[in-house]
């Protein structure tokens, strides 16, 4: 049995979502930041990150969304959810999911996690000007030459989908107009008229299945 | 023929290392960041990112170190370079490079990159005071928590394994003490031993082959 840590309105929703595509048997359980539970004992034990998310397995404990989100795919070959037989376009997914994770959450992160970086609350008020234009720009890179359409990879519904569409939500927050991103936007409103995204969605606004 | 677009000392290392650990058949092409050749057209054209490394592969071009180096290891599974036949071993591998990708080389380049993340020349110098503090703290997760020994994921040499070593290049200049952390510093020394780590490192001095 797989169980996901996860706080609402993190990038935990992209595994989340990927578990409910896959049909997989997993559990949750919700940590809560407001009770700095991410930096508890007993969760720092599970993932000394103390960060969100961590996924527990049989064989131990996974963290890093791209990597999560592939091992789900590896698990559940038959929800085809990532192009396992084709080591380029794994690759080329791969490679999408590296670039959410390194380039657009981290614009994202310094807006609300600038303290990762520098101490002085200048300089963290001066990230938080940048955020809409180096968010924006990451999203302008996607919509230009990542995404194929209707779904990140193409005519396939892969892992690429749920982790965009989990930073996404972000947009109008980031201070970006996300109007300027129409393929973007139309994945979005195709994502929310998906039963596992709307699941996901339900049961972190109910906070953990008991 | 795969075709690598690098520049010395940056992280396309990493996959230079391991297309020699991997016996690739493939050819280099250096781009040459004083003349800005990476924001020239004819190499957007390749990668609009206008970064290093690049992958010309037969299918078409990638990007993103880790989704490289895994693209490496699957190209050519008789070099062993990842646990291509177990999920779980695959993601933990995938996990670490993820985090060298998003976390670690990210707290790096606040030192030489911080006008990704700020205009205000005071908020840069900020950033790079921090550095020091951000990349040791990476550093010492990874010698804590993430370094089986005697190569990152233990017994066997992975594509985790030049991926360390390239960041760990940099640590000196990061205003980190590297003997905070002995695993890595012996790791590095094994590295330097390494016969695919010496051609990628003299290749990479004497510029592009002919």
């Amino acid at each position: 049995m797989l169980v996901l840590y996860y706080a609402p309105d993190t990038c935990a929703l992209a595994t989340h979502i990927a578990l409910e595509d896959a049909g997989a048997e997993y559990d949750l359980r919700r940590i809560d930041f407001k009770k700095q539970e991410q930096r508890a004992l007993d969760y720092l034990a599970i993932n000394p990150k103390g960060r969100v998310p961590a996924l527990a397995c049989t064989q131990g404990i996974l963290t890093e969304t791209p990597a999560m989100l592939a091992y789900v795919a590896q698990l559940h070959p038959e929800a085809h959810l990532a192009p396992l037989d084709d080591p380029f376009a794994f690759a080329q997914l791969q490679a999408f999911n590296s670039y959410i994770c390194s380039s657009l959450h981290v614009a994202h992160a310094h807006r609300m996690r600038g303290d990762r970086w520098v101490d002085d609350e200048e300089a963290i008020t001066a990230m938080q000007r940048k955020v809409p234009v180096s968010v924006g720009a990451c999203y302008a890179y996607i919509e230009e030459h990542e995404f194929a359409g209707p779904f990140v990879m193409g005519e396939s519904y892969t892992i690429a989908d749920p982790y965009l569409f989990t930073l996404f939500q972000w947009i109008e927050e980031d201070g970006v107009d996300p109007t300027e991103f129409p393929k973007i936007v139309a994945h979005r409103e195709m994502m929310l008229q998906r039963k596992p995204v709307q699941t996901a969605l339900r049961e972190e606004l109910k906070g953990a299945r008991a």
